[in-house]
C-alpha cells in the first residue's frame, strides 16, 4: 500500500431540494456572480429560472457565459476570464456536466494566471492554482468534476484536448432529479465514463490497498445495477440518485488510493479521439476500454489475475481458470455497453484509421503510459484503435 | 435514498515517513504549540522525541498536556483549557489515539467556549464550533477520531459519558508504523470499534444506498482479513495500514450517507458500561454487538434481510434461507471476535447487573434508539446486557 494524501475540500449537497442552500453557499463570497452554462437544455428544464430567481431574490448581480461546449474550449475560458475581469466577479457559478465545470475551473483560475495566452495555463505542468471561488450546481453523472480539482480542455486549432489540475469546487449542489431529463444516449455514456475513472486505478498491480478495491468494486456493481433502470425509467430517483453518488466518487482520487499510477491510458487514448472528432468523452471510452483490455491481456497474460477478480467481484462470474474468467469479464463489459445503446465501433462515429499513428503519438507523449498496469507502445496504441474500428 | 452534505475538510497524510509534513503543516497556524499525549507509551516509541525534535527545530513553543485517560475526562479538557489561554496556544497537536484526539477537540473548543462549565459543553446540543486548530498524529487505528468532528468525554463523578460534534482536525497524519507497538488486546479492541461504526449505520431500514453499502462491507472485510495477520505479526505493515485506512473512513459518516440513521444502539449501551466501569470501548462493543444482533433479530424476524446481506456479502456465507444465513452471519462475528482474544463476556470483565437498569435508561435517554433498526425498549437493553454477562 503505498503513501497518499487525502486532501478535498469541497462540500457536497446531495439529494432532491438540495438547492435551497444555494444562497447560503454563496453569501461569504460576493454579490457578483458569473453563471457559466452550456447549450441550454437547462433552459428547457426549467432549473435556469430557478437559479436566477434564487440570485434575483438574494440580490446577487448576474453576468452569464453561456454556450460552453460539450468538449470546452479554450476559447470558452478566454471569454470567462475576460467577464470575470470586466465585471470584478467574486464568485463562478457553473449550472452543467463536466464541460461546464471544467471550462469554469479553467476559468476560475485564469483570472489570476499571469502570462499571456491562456492556453500555456492548460499545457504547463503545475498543482491547484489560485482561482476564484467556484460553486457548481451538477446535472450530469459523469466525470465527476465536481468533487475534484481536475478540467479537460480542448483546442481545435492545435487537435489538442489535455487535462490539468486547476481548483476545487468548494460546494456541489448534486440533486439526481436534474438528471431526469438527460438522454439515453448521455447517460449511457456518462455512466461509461465513470466506471471508466474506476478500470483506470483498479488495472494496477497494486494488490494489497484493499479498501481502495472494494470502493472502486462498488462503484462498479452500482453503476451495473443501476444504469439500466435509468434507461428504462429515467425519472427513477434511486437509479439517479445512485449514478450521481458514484460518479463524485469515481473520479476522486479515493478508489485509488494506496495504488500505483497507471498513466490512465483509456483517458489518454479517448481524448485523443475526443481531440480529433468532437465525439462523446464517455462513448470513445466505453468503445476503446474492452480492447484495451483484451490487447493487455494477449500482450502479458500474468496480468489475468487482476481480471479474474474483476470477473468474480464485479460480475459475479464464477470459475478457477484465470484466462477464462478473465475473457468472460471482458465479454460482460462489452455486452453490458452494448445493451446499453452506445456504439460498438469508431467506424459508427466516422472515424477511420487516418490519424492513428499521430494520435498514438501524442497519447504516449507523455511518457506515463509506460507505467500502465502493462506498459503499452505507440504500436500498441495503434493496434487498439484499428481493434474500435 | 435519503439526502446527505458530505463536509469533511480534514486533511489526510497517509503513510509511513508522512511526519515529514509535520513542520508545513504547523506553520501557518503560529508557533505556540499544545502538545497533547496520553500515558507515555510515545515516549517508549520513540515518537515523542521525533515529534519534539521536529518541533524544536521549527522554533516552535511547545506546552505540553500529558496522561490523557483512554475514556478521557472533563478533568482533562478543563486543564487543557487552562494551559491554551495562559500560553497563547496557537494550534494543538494531539499524539495519540481517539482519547487524546477527542479530548484535545473538546479542548480545542473549549477555549471559545462562554459559559462558566465545561461540562456544559459536553453536555448541550450543538453543531460544529469555533476552534483553535487542531492536528494529529494517530497511533491507533480505531475511532476514526482522526476524520471526523466528534469527540466522546467523560464524567467519573456522574458516571456520564457523552458524545458531541467539536471540532475536525485540520490535518491528520496517518503512519501505520506508529501502530506496530500496539498491543494484541488493543489492536483487537480497535477492530472491533471499527466494525461497530459500520455496523451502527450498516443495519439500517434503507435499502437503496447502494455504494454506501458496498464501502461499509468493504471495510468490514477488510477487518476480516487483516486483524488475524496484524495480532500475529505486529509489524507487518500491510496490515497495519489497512486497518488504519478503514479506521478513518468507518467513522466517517460516509458508509452511511444516504441511509436513515440509526442512533448508534450499541454504542449508546457501551458507553454506559465504560461510564460506569471505565472499560476498553473495543471491548464492551466486540461483546455486546453479538448479543444485540440476536435480540433485534428475535424481536423482529422481518429484519433478517438485512442480516442475510452481511452473512453473505461480508462472511461469504451461501444459503437461501434467510433466517439461517442471518444467523450463520451473527456467528460468524462473535466467533472473529472470539478468535481475536476479546473477552466474550462482560462477567470477565467484573460487571455484574447492578446498574443495568439505569444505564438502559441512560442510553435510551434521548430516544434515539426508537429509531434504530429495530427500536429499543429499556427492557430489551437491560435483556442485552443481561445476555453479555
Amino acid at each position: 500500500m503505498l503513501n497518499y494524501i487525502h486532501d478535498i475540500p469541497t462540500k457536497l449537497y446531495f439529494g432532491e431540494g438540495q438547492i435551497k442552500h444555494l444562497d447560503e453557499i454563496l453569501r461569504p463570497f460576493g454579490k457578483n456572480v458569473l453563471l457559466t452554462y452550456g447549450g441550454g437544455s437547462i433552459k428547457k428544464s426549467g432549473l435556469y429560472d430557478k437559479v436566477t430567481d434564487i440570485l434575483s431574490q438574494g440580490g446577487y448581480t448576474i453576468t452569464e457565459l453561456s454556450g460552453i461546449e460539450p468538449n470546452p474550449r479554450i476559447e470558452s475560458v478566454e471569454k470567462g476570464v475576460d467577464l470575470c475581469k470586466e465585471n470584478n466577479i467574486d464568485v463562478i457559478l457553473a449550472v452543467g456536466g463536466g464541460s461546464t465545470i471544467d471550462c469554469s475551473k479553467a476559468i476560475a483560475t485564469g483570472v489570476y494566471y499571469e502570462g499571456d495566452d491562456l492556453w500555456q495555463m492548460v499545457v504547463e505542468p503545475h498543482g491547484v492554482l489560485k482561482a476564484l471561488p467556484l460553486v457548481d450546481i451538477l446535472t450530469l453523472s459523469a466525470t465527476g468534476s465536481e468533487y475534484d480539482n481536475g478540467g479537460v480542455i480542448t483546442n481545435l486549432k492545435t487537435n489538442e484536448k489535455l487535462g490539468n489540475s486547476y481548483t476545487f469546487p468548494v460546494a456541489s449542489i448534486c440533486d439526481p432529479t436534474y438528471t431526469f431529463s438527460v438522454s439515453k444516449y448521455q447517460t449511457a455514456a456518462g455512466t461509461a465514463d465513470i466506471m471508466s475513472h474506476i478500470f483506470e486505478g483498479y488495472f494496477s498491480r497494486t494488490e494489497d490497498s484493499e479498501l481502495s478495491d472494494y470502493i472502486a468494486e462498488g462503484v462498479l456493481k452500482t453503476a451495473i445495477k443501476y444504469l439500466p433502470v435509468a434507461l428504462k425509467e429515467p425519472d427513477n430517483y434511486t437509479a439517479r440518485a445512485n449514478l450521481m453518488a458514484i460518479a463524485s466518487v469515481a473520479c476522486s482520487g479515493i478508489p485509488a488510493y494506496g495504488k500505483q499510477g497507471t498513466g490512465w491510458p483509456c483517458h489518454a487514448m479517448e481524448h485523443e479521439l475526443s481531440a480529433y472528432y468532437d465525439i462523446t468523452h464517455g462513448v470513445g471510452l466505453a468503445i476503446l476500454t474492452p480492447r484495451w483490455m483484451r490487447l493487455i491481456l494477449k500482450k502479458d497474460p500474468s496480468c489475468a489475475w487482476r481480471f479474474a477478480r474483476f470477473a468474480k467481484n464485479v460480475w459475479g462470474i464464477e470459475g478457477d481458470d484465470e484466462q477464462a474468467l478473465a475473457l468472460a469479464g471482458i465479454e460482460a463489459l462489452e455486452k453490458f455497453f452494448e445493451e446499453s445503446g452506445i456504439p460498438k465501433t469508431l467506424t459508427e462515429l466516422n472515424i477511420t484509421d487516418e490519424h492513428f499513428v499521430e494520435m498514438a503519438e501524442h497519447a504516449n507523449a507523455g511518457g506515463y503510459l509506460k507505467h500502465s498496469f502493462v506498459a503499452l507502445t505507440n504500436e500498441d496504441i495503434v493496434e487498439i484503435l484499428k481493434n474500435s474500428l
